[in-house]
């Protein structure tokens, strides 16, 4: 009985971890979009609670990465398990850059506040890349909670799309500065938070990389993602 | 003598890993020097030449990711063995993006190739933010091998230096695109080539603290130097 009492309190464990992910996923997609509606309306005390946020999001981190040590110390894991557990070490470390990057554009509002007249139309064209970029989170949450690889190689596939979207703001950015070479400085604030939103996609990716790995046992990094179609979706 | 034997094998796997890392380090270091010399010299030879390496550290990332996890099915590490392999899992996902940087750099040289006299001045600036990282990255993987707590304490405040050489790139870059707007596209080219480099400042950083939390089982990110510093250099 002990040793089927002690399963049931592994398992009870890896879910509880599991959760603390998804948890901490839903936090950090939270702060994009509203580091997204803070800068769009200029809201100084969204932004505020943005940055404040992130805290909570550092701590969710140090936390989640003892959970993983004191299971690996104690339970031994194998196979599945294993994986899991490496798999949430790594796709943290990214959801707490993201978390970093949304603060970013969040402390962009207060740089910005004043001129956000002037910039509203780049933001307009921002929210297109925010958009893809929360969509490609959300997409890697919900593979990593039902260990779902098409959706996974599907935000593989995404990632072109923010880099685009990035590169199209970079082109009407450049035109806007030559056109009025006063606009120089914001728009070099809007180009860093355009940028923050492209890593957000490449972070995303990167967990999707790790949702893959964590069905397959394949490590897809560094793969094209025609390749990881063929080898995943098969 | 079976156990003894195991004992002695686990230790030259554990031995044989962290000296994967450090040629991995190596490896990345010498990246990050070749890519500032492509680009200072237009040599667009060596900077494909570093966009070739790149796979060579992507596969010796997922090669010490394999060891890790077999590591942990077969020997079931504690303590400190396990904070070796843990940090170990953390740090190669670092210095695999900062070789990332380093390609991004590289590729820069291209399509700086025929503008470069006239940015020759800037780049000599970047080589000043580019020898800091390179010091964080070399101090880091020192604190690595010897267990240095001293030396990565020493890294964390280094950042603050690598961060106020952006700052004064990016000042520079701005007087220089107002003077001439004809040089917005190369100056925004140079800027994300200087964003590498502070990239590559905070993924030293984050070795660093890996390393805290190696000797000391501290976990010090998201602590500010001061206190680290009371903390670990007591």
């Amino acid at each position: 009985m002990g040793n089927e009492h002690t399963s049931k309190q592994y398992d009870q464990e890896l879910e509880a971890v599991r959760a603390r992910v998804l948890k901490m996923g839903g936090l950090v997609e939270q702060q994009i979009t509203q580091a997204m509606q803070a800068l769009a309306d200029g809201d100084v005390t969204l932004a505020d609670r943005v940055n404040a946020q992130d805290h909570e999001v550092n701590a969710m981190e140090v936390g989640i990465d003892e959970d993983c040590t004191h299971i690996i110390a104690r339970r031994q894991p194998a196979a599945g398990d294993l994986r899991l557990i490496v798999a949430i070490i790594k796709t943290i470390t990214d959801l707490e850059r993201i978390g970093d990057e949304a603060a970013k554009i969040a402390r962009m509002t207060k740089s910005l506040h004043g001129t956000d007249r002037l910039y509203r139309p780049r933001i307009v064209e921002m929210r297109h890349a925010a958009n893809i970029g929360v969509q490609m989170l959300r997409k890697s949450l919900d593979a990593f909670a039902r260990l779902d690889t098409a959706s996974a190689t599907q935000v593989l596939r995404d990632d072109q799309q923010v880099d685009d979207a990035f590169r199209g703001i970079l082109r009407q950015l450049i035109t806007f500065m030559m056109e009025d070479p006063r606009t120089i400085s914001p728009s070099i604030e809007i180009l860093f938070a355009a940028k923050a939103l492209e890593r957000i996609g490449d972070h995303a990716k990167n967990m999707a990389e790790y949702v893959i790995y964590l069905v397959e046992g394949k490590d897809v990094r560094h793969i094209a993602v025609d390749q990881v179609e063929r080898e995943v979706l098969r």
